[in-house]
């Protein structure tokens, strides 16, 4: 896990240097086709991917988005009307049952079907009409980490592609990555914080949502902790209950629209007297217990997200470590997961 | 909340008796301007409610829908073209902020707008161009109840209307509601089981996923036990490596293709020594640790999800007072949220 977390800032190089003209030249025979709506497939590490590239959508394009619920697919066995539908199916090994079944129904059912995976001789990628190699290279580890931010690189590429973009704000990612993945002290005295810890609680909104729900993914496989992620607004309907001071809480908090928008839910939190991690700016750091300053300036916030989650999969490696266990070897996962 | 569980069975017969011809005639209204794409936009126990609606859709309706990420609109200023799209905004109160401005902005854009609420004269259904009544009365415990049941009722009715059924299959609701009501017993040495627990795994999927998600909600919300809810699929890409003889772990099953696509998920967990607590019909219940047993007998798997969550709005009730607290006055909540 640790090797393939520091291959990150090479594999982003690679895709911005050698993929980047292949998913233009997608994006635009895709664009050509002037898609109305676009629906996302994933599990796992990949559907955090995949809502990522919802609020691209969203916000970047203007086009409405949904994340698909894949049993109404594989167990009832809907076949939607899909005409003028972009289906977007990631997922790292492109080997799952279900997702190769969906994405064959989504295209007989007429829609566009784009694969983002990291293995181009896949069942996912044959079955589906446009493919994208997310070019990360082997992954053997469990917890996925460069599959994750070569998707979310891929897919920003793409959507900047549709848009007819040049996603030139991408290119200092790799230099910044590799600064990032250089502060592994930093993050293991954060780590020592939940060495004990018995549950964690990771906010966001807006673009680190993904994050906050990535970052819970990755400690939950690797530290067993249990880690809940909402996002701002859901954690004040309800959940904010569970909240004391015995329960930590981080927060990614993008320097932009939607840390603006966390800010209501930091003071509720800060008012309660729990512990606040910020993951995000100097600034933002410097208002919570402790955190890890991120380079924001200049960064546009939209590509944050690429970056936000290094610390977060440097964390999840450290506490499982402090925690005497061993991130490489978790317990009841295999690679490919044959849902169905 | 106990006062306001009880009143289920007749919210249920008012909304079939009173509300369903209005339903009926609204759906028609809509059916006839050929809504092409469903989103839906909620927050907390009216999101679960969403989710419910989205697989009705899906399945029933055989029409693309998703759930909407509100802050694309809310914060980032997102103004997708909403031509032929029908967007749903579900909420007990019809007052939060972000909801209005969401559903305002979305019917500026082209869409269909339809409110669920418990507040006829509330903004929300005032933006909206439609507004549906779930008649469940004044709500003034801080969990909801009897609005969920109400909204997933109206939804289910709102659905069927929109090809054409006569939601027959939702008659004997009422009376089998009735009946579940009054297990509290059976329900009160299931709660025994979590006094000391420390976090909680929920687990459905298909038509009982939201179930899931909103038993999870009023359990955090009441008892503040951490309680993660996963589809059966997403459990199996990481997060089972979280559960053990110590994660007490709630399936529900609902009796038809999605208990069926729960089955190896199941056997999985089993396989890890889980402290399994099944809600479903008398067979998986035998087949797991223990649970509670739903009519599921001549019952369509498309409305079970109405009676489902009635023994877990119980035993979030049972637990909370199992240990001490007041599920009426859960820290930290206020009735109408007001995000932004």
């Amino acid at each position: 896990m640790a090797g393939e977390m520091a291959e990150q800032p090479a594999v982003l190089r690679r895709l911005l240097d050698e993929g980047a003209p292949r998913i233009r030249a997608i994006a635009e025979q895709i664009a050509a086709r002037k898609p109305r709506f676009v629906l996302l497939t994933a599990r796992g590490t990949s559907d955090n991917a995949a809502l990522y590239a919802k609020y691209l959508i969203e916000i970047l394009l203007g086009k409405p988005a949904g994340l698909t619920s894949m049993s109404t697919t594989t167990a009832y066995g809907a076949r939607p009307d899909l005409t003028d539908v972009l289906v977007i199916t990631v997922s790292q090994s492109g080997g799952s049952p279900d997702l190769v079944a969906s994405t064959k129904a989504a295209r007989e059912a007429g829609a566009i079907t784009l694969a983002v995976t990291n293995s181009p001789g896949s069942p996912l990628a044959e079955v589906s009409e446009f493919h994208i190699d997310v070019l990360a290279g082997p992954e053997k580890a469990l917890p996925a980490t460069k599959t994750y931010t070569a998707e979310l690189l891929a897919l920003y590429l793409f959507v900047e592609g549709l848009r007819g973009g040049d996603g030139f704000v991408a290119k200092a990612l790799p230099e910044l990555a590799e600064r990032i993945l250089g502060r592994r002290e930093e993050v293991k005295a954060l780590a020592g914080r939940y060495r004990f810890a018995e549950r964690l609680v990771l906010t966001s909104r807006g673009y680190g949502y993904p994050t906050a729900k990535e970052a819970a993914l990755k400690l939950m496989e690797t530290s067993y902790i249990p880690a809940l992620s909402f996002s701002g607004a859901d954690l004040l309907h309800g959940p904010l209950a569970m909240v004391d001071n015995v329960s930590p809480v981080i927060a990614i908090v993008t320097d932009g629209k939607g840390g603006e928008a966390l800010q209501p839910v930091l003071d509720r939190l800060r008012g309660r007297g729990a512990d606040l991690v910020v993951i995000g700016s100097q600034e933002s750091v410097e208002a919570a217990s402790a955190g890890f300053v991120l380079p924001t300036e200049g960064v546009a916030e939209e590509v944050q997200p690429i970056l936000e989650i290094l610390p977060l999969q440097m964390l999840a490696y450290e506490v499982t470590i402090a925690r005497g266990q061993d991130p490489d070897a978790p317990r009841a996962l295999a690679k490919v997961t044959e849902t169905r």
